[in-house]
């Protein structure tokens, strides 16, 4: 890392029976090893206590988190519902905790006594039975940031591929009604700037895909690409970026191929996350662009099937608290 | 492998001017390196000269190919125009070659002459303008077989990984329209007993996907995996398979998932092809299966752009020649 953090990350836990606390306080564990800086939970301590026998240490301000780090996981206690959360078994308090450990991280992020959010895995069916109405986590804090969530963007980023989806959670049949060059133009510029903000890219190089085999064979297999997709690349490039498409998805994500740009901006879900979990299953990392603050996550969920067993793999979330760190140093020494 | 083939493998050229000759050159020059059986190319010898300073054996029948393979590239010469093709200059009497090439190579494996068919990349332009009518290779080496094209699938194979697409060339706004039960179940078997004959699994592990992100998520994103994929998943494990799924796409190509199963049976081209290009693509082989010859092909083109100037990758090609000999081999044993 070019230089430290200023202040510590804010690793909120999600969901309390879910395997958020168990892959946070393994970070911990390992946080050498991972090579991870120091970073506050936020959350129920019962429900890290459940699953790992290591020290917490209780904090009241991420300020402390500094220095209890050598000694214990530093744990900024909520106020939360007894009795605790049983792993594997949600429930609608613990639906609770989770979105007022969200709440804090961004917080703390938002009034700079957070370095930086990295959120566990919540249960999105309890939240959206207590009220909460976004799609996702990512949603909520563009709005507790004070921005439209048309206008923030979701990565998938790993070590040798970053994909950006203008589209997400659709139907594929619903995927080319979906499209405009409004559309891809505007992730399109969402994904440079955050490359360029979050990853320190000064002239970053996007390749498009197109959204039909073999991008399309000159209008033979479907015109998504003449008619929307290349007028939006040729937007994008006449305002001086370096945009190039598009390209038959197929062959863009090969060693060789992918050492010509810095992000992929794909059309569907899929067609995004496909190649990045292919290659990069156990680090990808969830990145949201643009954001007033830096925030990561894993991209897995709650595993509630394999709570409080000892087996989640504790890698997804050391990639996301470590690209959380860069990220931020990197914006810190922009700004 | 477990034994010699009884008849060397029958490689027809492609077209003349792509790089078909290049890298089936390459393919003799490298035959120890690549662990390559002996072979016979089909097709004009001038395109091989013009490519390509090696030693070219003349030959009058396969039968020829295994004493002169130490001498030189055993080639099958077909009656061909003059003049030669250029590199990079596809014409059509160069279409006609490789047409020539092709129906020789499949009559020779359809005879027991040759172990099996690999073809090289033809130009698909210009066969059309000469009145070839399928949509490529794949359904003309099924009509000389006598099988329907609906009946064969298309396989791409690496070493980690390989998927069967149930629709190819169609836009992706077409693909919920083109699946059904009867063709997912149609797809399911051709692939499972591909997998017996030409792979030698006795009772393969079929892995089917779902159309949309998180599998449709219970109906939230889409209902094709309930009213279609899943119903044909429950036939086909009805009759006795090992088939699983529908399983969301972007989770099902990472090392431990691709563990779980022998073949990905994929909702449509990029489902099936991102992943494997991904992963394999110096070595990703299109097998056809359904046919009674084993036939092979590198999964590239004829890549008129960088044809003549010495920078192919023989690779693709070396791993079908190598593909072809394995399951030329199984099929024998089995016999």
């Amino acid at each position: 890392m070019a230089r430290a953090l200023q202040s510590p990350l804010a690793v909120s836990l999600g969901d309390p029976a879910g395997i958020g606390p168990e892959v946070i306080a393994k970070c911990w564990d390992n946080r050498e090893t991972f090579g991870l800086p120091p970073f506050v939970a936020i959350g129920d301590p019962r429900s890290v206590a459940a699953v790992w026998d290591g020290p917490i240490e209780i904090v009241d301000s991420p300020r402390q988190a500094d220095s209890a780090f050598d000694y214990g996981l530093p744990l900024l206690q909520l106020n939360s519902p007894s009795p605790a959360d049983v792993p594997g078994h949600p429930s609608v308090a613990g639906a609770h905790t989770s979105l007022d450990a969200l709440e804090m991280a961004v917080g703390l992020a938002r009034s700079g006594s957070a370095a930086a959010v990295v959120t566990g895995p919540v249960a999105k069916e309890q939240l959206y039975s207590i009220g909460f109405t976004h799609p996702g986590q990512t949603e909520f804090v563009a709005e507790r940031c004070g921005i439209s969530p048309g206008n923030v963007v979701m990565m998938l980023a790993g070590p040798t591929l970053r994909t950006i989806p203008v589209t997400t959670h659709i139907p594929v049949s619903a995927v080319a009604g979906r499209l405009s060059a409004a559309l891809i133009e505007s992730r399109g510029r969402a994904a440079i700037r955050g490359l360029q903000r979050n990853f320190g890219i000064a002239e970053p190089r996007l390749a498009v895909s197109g959204l039909n085999p073999h991008a399309g064979e000159g209008g033979q297999l479907g015109r998504e690409e003449m008619e929307i997709i290349a007028p939006a690349i040729a937007a994008l490039a006449a305002e001086g970026w370096r945009v190039t498409g598009p390209h038959p998805a197929d062959t863009m994500f090969h060693a060789r191929a992918r050492a010509n740009y810095d992000a992929a901006l794909c059309m569907y879900h899929d067609q995004a996350l496909i190649p990045i979990k292919a290659l990069h299953f156990e680090e990808a990392v969830n990145v949201t662009l643009g954001l007033p603050i830096v925030r990561t996550a894993p991209d897995h969920g709650t595993a509630f099937d394999i709570a409080g067993q000892d087996r989640a793999d504790p890698r997804p979330m050391a990639a996301a608290i470590r690209m959380a760190a860069e990220n931020a140093v990197l914006r810190i020494d922009a700004a």
